[in-house]
């Protein structure tokens, strides 16, 4: 083993990588993790971080004009982009210094550069043109936002990533997706006093959520003033004279905005990395292609997190890493658990969302008790808001499992986090039905909804 | 049965009674129902429902603070308590027509009076002289805040009845108490911008609850200004010439004050009621005393809610109407389950608890794993505030489970009442640990601690 420099290199400081990286180091292991951008890869940099700080800005408009329906009256407020860039851009940084610090204390070698493999123990370090070797390596290089080159005009368009960091708010945008990134800028935005248009090929946004999650998201969104267009799809971009954009879209429309922002999904960062001269197998999107124990087909070789394309989200790519550990280093092969993993979409109202769809559920179970509620948020009753909060439970009427939880409406993200515990330990509708409520909350309606709003049986309401 | 004019007469028109009679008369059976003040309660008409409406308007303040730190700039903001009582008001009074029709539509009688006991079948209409016989009689007069008439000046002091319509918003304000009412005035008070102090006798606010809740709960109001004098009381309370109160203390501090509240506890509303014409046996605090089933001595007559103090709480008053209609009209005698009911105290930041604190549970188990996360929220990592969460898990070493959890900080009656879930279903801490984070929430941290923080054997911290 000590014929190579290093038992194991890591390429990618994100989540997953870093964590592999420093929980290798702390046992002893001779670790280098190469990052050509910043260490703490999309989560921190340029995802789940600095949105959720943005989300936090966004929601203060609503705060203002909620006030007055308690007894306030509030001066004039003014926004400063400028202002939120630079504060996001500290914490982040922070952030950035505390995964840096985590890998030092721990005494792995961090390499500030591009790394590409050679052959299946030799990595460049692409700053320096110098190779090393290692025993093991792992490629947790993350995704990036797909720039759909097929649309004219697409090199004029933004991603997620330019959106933290534009240099001005702009008066008006256009965001293509109906993906959760998609959604969770257009609220940002409108939040900021940006007029929103959102545009999806689909005909709901969010697809593969509940529908009563996609259906009441829409329609908040709809009624705060975000323009949402279905079935339709940008065909092209062109700068206006005035220096604005001009976007053409399938179904006639011709929209006249400052930025336009495709989140149009992810791809896999597997270009350029040297990964066909190592051999490594990649399915059709790129991905790289792992075992049950995110083992590559080249024995010493893994790949955890967003690069191998199976559940992109950070606490996975995390736990990926820790599975990774105990397989490669401690003798005991485990295997990641994809089951039942909770998710927030950080629009406004949020989405929290754990197990099965209504519509998954049907597929599955023989027969289904669904509960639902919709409702006006407590605090909506005095600030006059006419957002309405729906909770729902899935529940397979044979074995009485909560087979599928989803929440739209305020902290739906905290929730789903519960939720997930729950769920992943099998309770049943009658252990939400014994639990008292606690009064006065939102959560109260999840254990209190004692009669289903309607079954399912072999997928037909009845 | 027919001999008696009801099948059915409630005595108080608060949660627990409008539930037992509303639901008895859809059953068909014959009720009436009498209450003296207003439908709806403590809960609705001076407790749960318009405290969190408080609650929600003294947060404002904060939310215009935090703003900076995102880029915004407030104008000068001002409120006027009168908007608020106003908006208060509109709402309890909608509530209020919420209790009534649903009694109205299931064919309960109303009765706007107090009604006191004849006999153990016999019942006076105060208002008209008249007295009904009922065959059974459910007694859920509640509870009324404890005056304190050995306190020299208590005359001078409110409760928190009279504190959500006081006619002009005190500039001070000194509660008396250490319970949760206490606590909660407090932050609303400060909130709004009135200069608080709170006295309690014993050595830290919050007795019962969990030492960390109630330390991290005095930390924090403490640095928001909130002044805290423990192991002392309030020994007079006189006029000043100005207008204003002055309150004594027995460690000799003279605090002139616009207003001064007592929050010292609630008191069974059994005076006057004709109960000992009745024969009901009461406790040395005058609460009903009542069986497993809410059945006092007297055979047809039953007690529910804060009258009989077992939990003063409105979903236990709820459920333990529920409990009655079965055990009385649907010949299935159903006790009460008051095992671990979750519970939220509204103060700023909130607790969420369930189970055991961490000293009960060392008084209980053997060896316990005490898990204990404090941190920023994250939030406050740009808007500045010093405020920490505080999460924390109490596990029963020996069979896993998890026995009580903690939670202070945003959001934490919410995510009570899903923990509240869990713990019924008796879960443990590897399904805690199995559960995939949910990013960035402040929940993940309660699936994300791994390793105790330390183990408590038999009663000793090691």
């Amino acid at each position: 083993m000590t014929a190579y420099d290093y038992d194991l290199f890591v390429i990618g400081g994100g989540s997953g990588g870093v964590r592999a990286g420093r929980v290798a180091a702390s046992l002893g292991k001779r670790v280098a993790i190469a990052e050509e951008f910043r260490f703490g890869g999309t989560c921190v940099i340029r995802g789940c971080v600095p949105k959720k700080l943005y989300v936090y800005a966004s929601q203060f408009s609503e705060h203002f004009e909620d006030a007055a329906g308690f007894g306030w009256t509030v001066g004039e407020s003014k926004f400063d982009w400028k202002a939120l860039v630079a504060a996001k851009e500290r914490e982040v940084t922070r952030l950035e210094g505390l995964y840096r610090r985590g890998l030092e204390n721990n005494g792995a070698e961090m390499i500030d550069s591009r790394a590409e493999l050679v052959d299946t123990h030799t990595i460049r370090i692409v700053k320096t043109g110098k190779t090393v070797t290692a025993d093991k390596i792992v490629i947790a290089t993350g995704g990036t936002p797909n720039p759909h080159a097929a649309l004219p005009g697409h090199e004029l368009c933004i991603s997620s990533n330019e959106a933290f960091d534009l240099p001005e708010l702009p008066r008006s945008i256009l965001i293509a997706g109906g993906g959760y990134i998609a959604v969770e800028f257009a609220n940002i935005f409108h939040g900021l006093g940006v007029e929103v248009t959102l545009i999806y090929r689909g005909k709901e946004i969010l697809s593969r959520f509940d529908h009563d999650m996609r259906q009441g998201l829409h329609k908040a969104m709809t009624e705060k003033g975000i323009r949402i267009l279905l079935t339709d799809v940008i065909e092209e971009v062109t700068k206006t004279p005035a220096g604005g954009l001009q976007a053409r879209t399938m179904c006639g429309e011709t929209l006249n905005v400052d930025t336009v922002m495709l989140a149009l999904g992810r791809d896999p960062n597997t270009k350029g990395l040297g990964l066909e001269a190592a051999g490594i197998g990649m399915d059709e999107r790129g991905a790289i292609l792992v075992d049950a124990y995110s083992r590559t087909n080249i024995e010493n070789i893994y790949a955890l997190g967003d690069v191998t394309d199976r559940v992109q989200l950070t606490p996975v790519a995390i736990h990926e890493a820790m599975c990774f550990i105990e397989t490669a280093f401690k003798g005991k092969p485990t295997s990641p658990d994809h089951d039942l993993i909770a998710t927030a979409v950080f629009s406004q109202p949020e989405i929290g969302t754990v197990g099965l769809s209504e519509e998954e559920a049907a597929r599955k179970y023989a027969e289904l008790e669904v509960y639902r509620a919709e409702f006006r948020p407590m605090k909506a009753t005095l600030s006059g808001r006419t957002e309405r909060m729906i909770m729902k439970l899935v529940v397979d009427a044979e074995s009485r499992k909560v087979v599928g939880a989803h929440i739209l409406g305020h902290d739906a993200g905290e929730m789903a986090q519960l939720l997930g515990i729950s769920l992943k330990a099998g309770v049943t509708k009658d252990d939400f039905d014994r639990t008292m409520a606690v009064h006065p909350t939102a959560a109260e309606e999840l254990v209190t909804m004692y009669n289903p709003t309607y079954r399912i049986r072999n997928g037909e309401r009845v």
